[in-house]
């Protein structure tokens, strides 16, 4: 979302086929929800075809990649690492510290805001070493509770983003869906039929669904792709 | 999180085998981020199970059910419905009217709060009918593109709640992870090894872990449960 600071989504560690649904949805929410990019372990080759065919289709940028070297992409990496765990540091008490760490925290009045700093986001996926607690400049748990690592990382872009991720525009889209209180209205991205409403400013209003360039079956595939496993 | 008002969350459609592991993740992070109930089709007994092993483990209250009606569920429920798709309003545009909507706002100070309501968030897996859509009292997106059921449902819940469900406490676990910045300290949950430290507030300190009940192995298992599939 950034030109002077990238923030990086490392999944580590993939199973194939038991992990294909759970790194796919890691790495689309990386996507939707501000990362500039995500790395996959080359294992998860199918993921990263179906987040960068979701890309191709609803824009970016976005950028999709497998490495071999999981370990070595932590310990290399030139910025700040996160290391999302439920034994970690609570988000709430840890955000503010992480955000003014890459540069992210509003200068007060006579302040400085700090410099870009690109960022490392470590989401576990099989068992991963002790030497990643280690590296991580902060473990943070998105509550101390066992859930979803998808829901963690959710949770943290959001608020490391402070809410500005869910308004960014999107580049070199085909489609974008029209936000709407009851429709399913998907339009062409450079042929808006509904010229007045911003691609990412809701206005509020009621917009009941036209039919035009809808995709309204009576049925919907909701929030998920299918990621053909 | 509150005796006058439950927050439900609805799983509809479930597909056994290719979707256990995103329901047991649905009803995972239901649990982590501040809900009363989740309800699963009935043909999703091992995520039920699940849920059910880790709130026996890691506390509650929260309830899982197993029901065939998912149709009747929506169209009786008796409080504010929300319907979480990719088509619908953006989250930052009608979180405060939700809020609003269940008696969660903060009162002015000569204003009045509104009566606590209870709430059903429905989450999509298979094709949801259309009169879902009609039915909802909000149909609202997490972004307007397509990515995870379970990442739009924890920032859905952690807007709903404005972080409160982070610091939310559990009542009959039998162990607690304490947050830390770098370590995997589990304690008994009512044997606490480290008496100073709040249940649930973090107190910004970088606590060495000292081994104490530690299942630090150097292995780590994230923060994703196995759900036995």
């Amino acid at each position: 979302m950034n030109e002077t600071r990238e923030v990086v989504v490392l999944r580590y560690g993939h199973r194939p086929g038991r992990d294909d649904r759970m790194t796919t949805h890691v790495g689309l929410t990386a996507r939707a929800l501000g990362a500039d990019r995500v790395i996959f372990p080359d294992n998860a080759g199918q993921s990263a075809e179906t987040v960068r065919d979701i890309t191709g289709r609803f824009g970016g940028p976005f950028a999709v990649e497998l490495r071999e070297d999981q370990k070595a992409i932590v310990r290399d990496f030139e910025g700040v690492v996160v290391h999302l765990t439920m034994y970690g540091e609570q988000v709430q008490d840890v955000a503010g510290a992480i955000r003014e760490a890459v540069g992210l925290d509003e200068p007060d009045v006579l302040g400085e805001a700090s410099a870009p700093r690109d960022l490392l986001v470590v989401v576990g996926g099989e068992k991963v070493p002790w030497a990643l607690y280690e590296r991580a400049d902060f473990n943070v748990g998105v509550t101390n509770q066992p859930h979803s690592e998808v829901a963690g990382l959710a949770v943290f872009l959001d608020r490391l983003f402070d809410g500005a991720e869910l308004d960014r525009e999107w580049a070199d889209a085909d489609r974008r869906v029209v936000p709407e209180a009851t429709g399913k209205t998907v339009v062409d991205a450079d042929g808006d039929s509904e010229g007045t409403r911003g691609d990412s400013e809701g206005d509020g209003e009621d917009s009941e669904g036209d039919g035009e360039d809808s995709e309204g079956d009576g049925e919907d595939e909701s929030d998920e792709p299918d990621d053909r496993d």
